[in-house]
This record gives structure tokens, C-alpha cells and sequence, in this order.
């Protein structure tokens, strides 16, 4: 039934049917938007936090040792001192002396911008031509100041990642938490990048949300719950329908590694626009609690009572990004039929909106026993009315975002207290008493 | 059962439990901590999850008038022009010329520092004597830079409200989510103010999270749904177990309004340090989306099909505040035994964990029992497993954490297959057979 569409389309397809049902578009859209930040609306909204709580019940309710945390975006700057963000965080930047506009040194270096070569061999601006300055390094930190005074001494960041709250509350929370090695710190927030060059929708964008795991583990153990937290996130995208021959795991080559990092691999999704990095697992070692010691002055140490033992954990970071994953989900779910009509395979957990109801017509008692129905599921789901327009045409709009279920309320219901439920993927429709609705759909929609 | 604490004394109560159990503590501690910023350790992560998922479960999921939508953070620095912060979101300033300490010129003048009136009749500095500068305006948005310009151009500002982000989306908003009016846009997420002088632990912050509603309406309705919306809200933190004598209603005197605004109503909560603003309720008139239309170049009327006309709806908007409402729960909730025992009363919906599972001793089956039937209720609800010290002590420790319900595994439950539940507030016990703990628990906590 489904249609193969091009990679080259489907992209557009993606971006359009998004705009066009309000499940993600450009923020401040009527002022022409910013060209890096993306507001989800209704649908899109239920979708990032549907990704958002099935990560954090996953991955933290449904685990004995893990425990969650919410710290600030605004930290102290010693914080990014200690982490290396001030000092290396950054892109090699370079300015047209004409123009004035700039670009990554080293994506003109890789011929994104194709031959750029001048005239005595020296490179000259993509978009005029003119005359490039030096390259000098650009933090990639959005920086402001915190309290009315605007000097250095009160520079704060936004922060571009939420691993570095969970280091610095290490201690912290070890005391609260009662925990003994190996045991997790997670959390979901945002984080802000000024990228140079944004782009790919929601791909890279300067502000985006994140779920980071900060898992602590005893040093000879590291490299163990590396390769089963490789595992464990794999298997959290395969769990909620990812193809797979869509996800591949990347590992990075030595050169590419961090300075701090024994390991690290990408998971990576087949996006539309090529491979690229869905979730990063990687083996920080001790490198980011020793740093929080040395610039703080607290001790970071773990203290082992059955060897009597102080040491420093080693740190497995699987880090993923929420916008990411509603993109590769989105993706991943999306078929269109030889018509040219959108079905949004959407695991039923990921779906916006689970279940649809419409009344056939709107006459006789029809609508009534409808808004019954739908009150009485609605308290268990996000649960839509729908009476516009042909049945047809209703379930279209529902296949499009990825509703599972629909329910029809027809001439047939006042006399057999029936509903006729209709499944997206398959399109098979059975015939479902009303008062066994509700435990029908707890369990199919119960998992 | 419960003592009598002074007010005087609650809030000092509070902020240490908060403290010791990690609940909320200073954001960034270990580098001595912003002052205005807070984190949220385990316990406090999961309350502040339950009051923005039953927010969003009572006003968007029960409700038939609602969508969601998640903007962003940073937004077109227009959306500010037009919203009127960039003009007027201001607070007066004063420095010292001597010690250069800044302080808010109304502060003074209310006598928040004392008497500070110098020789000559002029104001002093309360730090140090010296002489002030003249007041001026300071914008409380924080300030950054999009892309690599840091100019003018390219500032931008971290939201000071969320409710921008949803007028700017309405007709967007309205297109998609296929309403009529009446009907609301509802947004949870974080906001920032520059506050001068922030204070009272987690109640004025520089980074907070907003849980706000715009709810759009025919202008002739606006009186009638923002008495209602006042209702709704008021009825709301009541149902989650503020006591009634800690909430009152404080309407908006004329000149308190701001110019847009034809009504304000604050529900205030009784603080420890005094009756404070928990949420406003107001009547926005038809002001954000005509600045928006005028900034913009956009349309923003509604179009309404059955009188054949577009006008402006008028916006009443319930406004309140993550952190606050946790914190007023957390008041609410704070009771001490004669013997200095603390008790968080919370509602079990809110409570950070639902069930707590002991194993009497570390002996026999009872440690395999208990974790299997923590393995089951952890399925349902976040569990905490505790083998650690004398029962008595680990009642305490749930006890202060709000834990509605301990079940402990003991020597008859081997032979007879039950267990003992021991209920927070009334401190009954009863035994329950282990095939029907979980119907049990889902009678006690599903509502």
C-alpha cells in the first residue's frame, strides 16, 4: 500500500506536512522567524512530550538506579570554565572584509560552499567574493549578564548542555539519593548552541531540548556499561518502531574523540539529508568530576564502603537530543498511499492523539452518545471530537497525524449500542460494544 | 497530632528539608552558588514533573477548549517591540557612586533599607553613606546575541513570559486546531526576568518555569469567562489540597492595572513570608493581537462564520508559576509531630514517590519478595525500594518526603502471602494480600 518516495522528497514532504497540520513551524513566524528555532504546535507538542515522558518512565521509573534532577539553565561560569566550554568550545570562524558576512572556516575548507578559490590561490567570500579575514575562534556559547550590572564579572551562559548540572550536583545528589555505584543522573531540559550554521529543520538549532544520562560507574566497569548503554538506547528506538535499517551505530575514530574521551558512538538515524547523529554514548572517564574538584575546591569523590575506598567515578554519558527523536520518529512513520494520502505510522504511544471519535452524522441522537464516548476516554487520553466533513475525509485528517484508533458512532449504535473502530495501519474496522470500549482501548493503548 | 509552627519559623523549615532531602537546593553550589537560580534534586524533580503533568492533564486533556504548544525561548526581538517589554519592562535604578551597589529606586523610597535619607535631605546609599546616581530605567530581559554579529541587530532576549510565543502563533494555532471561539492556547515552559532583587528561596527567581493559558473569546464574553477562569483556577490548587484559609483572591485595584488590562485578579497563597501572588488572572482585551497585527503587517482577527464577521477576540489569561505552585504545596503540605517529626502532607498525586516497599530484614525471602513486588508496582507508579536501618526510620524518611503509602514485607508474609500497608497521614495499617496489592494501589492512586 505504501509508495516509496525519494529521499530527496521526502524531506520537503516532512517540513510541509508539518506546517501544514501545526505540528512544528518557524518561531515568530509572522515577523519572518529567526531561521534556527522551531515552535511545536498542538500535535507537535503532544508529540515531544509523549518522547519526553516515555524517556523519563523508561529510563528512570522503570530503573533501579537511576534518579532524575532538573537544574538551571542559567549556572554559574565557573561551571563552563571547569568543563572547557569557555576556552574550546568554539568553531573556526572567518569574515568577508566586504560583505561582511561569515562562515565556518572549516566548512569552506570541506567545499561546502563548492570552489571559492581567488585569484593567487587564497579563499575568497562564498557570496561576493571578496576578501576573507583571518580565521579566529567563535564560542559557540550564547552569553548575557545576570543582575544590572554588564561586566565581565557578570557574564552568565546559556547553557549548551545539561550534562555539566548533573556534575556539578554529584555530591549532592549521591547524598540524597542513597545510591552506590553503578547509578544514573537524568535529565530533560533545554540547552542553547549558537551555531553558525543551522539547519535541517530541526536538526541543528540553536536552541533545542535535551535528554542526558549521566550514569556513574566504577572505573573497570566503564567500558562494560559503555557497550550496554550503546545497547540499551538502540533498543529504546527500536522499541517505539524505528526501522531498522534506518538506525547504525558509528563509532568515532580516535582522532575524533574528545580529549577527555576513551570512546564514544553515535547512534545514527537515516535522515532524509544522509546519516546523521540521533544519541552519543560516550566514556567520559573522570575527566568532568576531577575538573569540577579542581576549579570548585569541594572534593567530587565517590566514597566505596566495601573497600573502604575513595576514588572518582568513571562516567557513561548517553546523551540524546528530544527534538531529534521526534524528527527520526516522524520520519520513520511516514508513508503515503499510491493516492498520495499521508498515513503517519506513529507508535500508538508516540501518537498525539490516540483516539478519534466522530459521530456519522450530525442528527438524531448520533452526536449525544458521541460526546459520551468521547468524555468517557478523554479521560484517559488525548482524545479528539471530529464532525466535519465525510467520515472519509475524517479519517484522512486522523491518518495524517498518526491517530491509531477511530471511533464512529452510526446509525447502527442507538439500536446495538455499538461503535464501528477502525485501526490506521491495518484500515480493518470491527464492530465494539460501548461499555466495552474503554477496557478495549486499555488494552491496546496500555503498554 | 500536629504541632503549631510559626510562620516565622515554616520557612527556614523548609528550606532545609528541601536542603537535606534534596529537594530544591542553589543551583551551581559547589562555586558558592547565583543567588537567584535553583535546582531540583530526585524528590524535587518528580513533584515539580506532577504539578506540570496534572496541569496539562486538567486544563488541556480533560477539557474539549484547549491545544497546547511549545514555543521558544528565544523569539524574533520584534515579538517585544510589539508586546511593549523592550519599551516598558522596566524597573528604576539607583547606583552608588562610591560602592557601586545598585539598588531599585522604589525599594528605597518604600523603606525596604531603613531610613537612608543623608545631609541635605538626599538619599544615601544603604550599603556604605554614599551618594546615589539619578534613577534609570532597567530592562529586566535578560539580553544575548543570535549568530556570530554581536550588534544590535542581532540582539535578542530570553522570554519574559510564555504567553508571547502564543499570541504571535495564534492565527497559526487557530488554522490547525480547527476551534472555535471560545477557546484557549496553553504552554508550559521557562521564563526569565532579570530581577533586580530576587528573594524568598524558589518564589522570585531569575530562571522560572511558567504554566501559562491565553483563552481567546468573543469580546462581549470576556467579563463572563474571566470570572469563570478565576473559578477554575482557584477550585484547581484547591484540589490538590491547599488548605482554604492559605489561598484568597486579591483583585486589582485601577491603578495597579496595567494599561492594557481591564481586569487582574491575583490568587495569593500564604507564604511564610507573607500573602504572595501564586497566579493572576487577566482580562488582556484584545491588546497583544492588535500590537501584534500593527508590528507584524499580519492579520490576527477571528473569523467568525456564523455572524459573517472578523473582529479581535478578547484574551483572559490564568497565568501562574511552576516553582510557586511547588513551593505552596510544599508549605501546605509541611507538618512536624510533637517529637519534631516531619510530615509532607501532600496530595498522593503530587507526591515525588507513591509507594515505598521494605523488606522487614535483610533475611530469608523477605528481601526476594519485597523486590519483587516493588518489580510490579514500579510498572505503574515511581517506587522506591528501602532494606536500610529500622522500619521505624525508614517510615520517617518517607514521611518527609510525602510518601502516601509503605509496604513492608514481614515473617507472616512468606506463610501467608500478605503484606502491611501503612497509610502517611492516619498512620493505619492493614494487611493486603500480595495478588491484590495492585488493584489496591490502583484504587488508592488513579484519580
Amino acid at each position: 500500500m505504501s509508495k516509496n518516495i525519494p529521499k530527496n522528497d521526502l524531506m520537503e514532504k516532512i517540513v510541509n506536512l508539518c506546517k501544514r497540520r501545526g505540528l512544528i513551524f518557524p518561531s515568530s513566524e509572522i515577523y519572518g522567524g529567526t531561521g534556527s528555532v522551531w515552535d511545536y504546535g498542538p500535535y507537535g507538542a503532544l508529540l515531544k512530550n509523549n518522547v519526553k515522558m516515555l524517556w523519563w518512565r523508561d529510563m528512570i521509573q522503570f530503573r533501579d538506579d537511576m534518579v532524575p534532577q532538573d537544574s538551571s539553565i542559567l549556572m554559574h561560569p565557573k561551571v563552563w570554565e571547569a568543563s572547557g566550554h569557555i576556552s574550546s568550545f568554539t568553531d573556526p570562524l572567518v569574515e568577508c572584509k566586504k560583505c561582511h558576512h561569515r562562515f565556518r572556516e572549516d566548512h569552506i575548507l570541506e567545499g561546502k560552499y563548492g570552489n571559492v578559490v581567488g585569484k593567487g590561490g587564497k579563499v575568497v567570500c562564498p557570496d561576493c567574493g571578496g576578501e576573507m579575514t583571518e580565521s579566529k575562534m567563535f564560542n559557540l556559547m550564547f552569553k548575557t549578564f545576570m543582575g544590572p550590572m554588564e561586566d565581565s564579572a557578570h557574564a552568565v551562559y546559556l547553557r549548551p548542555e545539561t550534562a555539566q548540572g548533573i556534575f556539578a550536583n554529584f555530591k549532592a545528589i549521591l547524598e540524597v539519593a542513597r545510591k552506590k555505584l553503578p547509578f544514573g543522573i537524568a535529565q530533560i531540559g533545554k540547552s542553547f548552541r549558537n551555531e553558525i550554521t543551522p539547519g535541517n529543520f530541526t536538526f541543528r538549532t540553536r536552541e533545542f531540548e535535551q535528554m542526558e544520562i549521566e550514569y556513574f560507574v566504577k572505573p573497570d566497569e566503564a567500558e562494560k556499561w559503555y557497550d550496554k548503554w550503546i545497547k540499551i538506547r538502540e533498543k529504546w528506538y527500536r522499541d517505539y518502531g524505528v526501522k531498522k535499517d534506518n538506525l547504525r551505530l558509528r563509532k568515532h575514530a580516535k582522532k575524533e574523540l574528545a580529549h577527555y574521551a576513551k570512546g564514544a558512538t553515535d547512534i545514527e538515524y537515516h535522515f532524509p539529508f544522509g546519516w546523521s547523529e540521533l544519541e552519543g554514548i560516550a566514556n567520559r572517564q573522570d575527566y568532568d568530576l576531577k575538573q569540577h574538584e579542581k576549579f570548585s575546591g569541594h572534593d567530587m569523590k565517590y566514597f566505596e564502603e566495601e573497600g573502604m575506598k575513595k576514588y572518582y567515578p568513571y562516567v557513561i554519558e548517553p546523551s540524546g537530543g528530544v527534538d531529534r527523536a521526534a524528527l527520526a520518529f516522524l520520519v520513520d512513520a511516514y508513508n503515503e498511499n499510491e493516492q498520495g494520502e499521508v498515513f503517519l505510522r506513529l507508535d500508538p504511544r508516540l501518537s498525539p492523539i490516540k483516539i478519534a471519535v466522530f459521530p456519522l452524522v450530525n442528527k438524531e441522537k448520533l452526536p449525544n452518545i458521541a460526546h459520551d464516548i468521547y468524555d468517557e476516554l478523554k479521560q484517559n487520553w488525548f482524545v479528539q471530537y471530529d464532525d466535519g466533513g465525510s467520515v472519509g475525509r475524517r479519517y484522512r485528517r486522523q491518518d495524517e497525524i498518526g491517530t491509531p484508533y477511530c471511533v464512529t458512532v452510526d446509525f447502527d449504535t442507538p439500536k446495538k449500542n455499538t461503535v464501528t473502530v477502525r485501526e490506521r495501519d491495518s484500515m480493518k474496522q470491527e464492530r465494539v460494544k460501548i461499555k466495552e470500549l474503554l477496557d478495549y482501548f486499555k488494552g491496546k493503548l496500555s503498554k
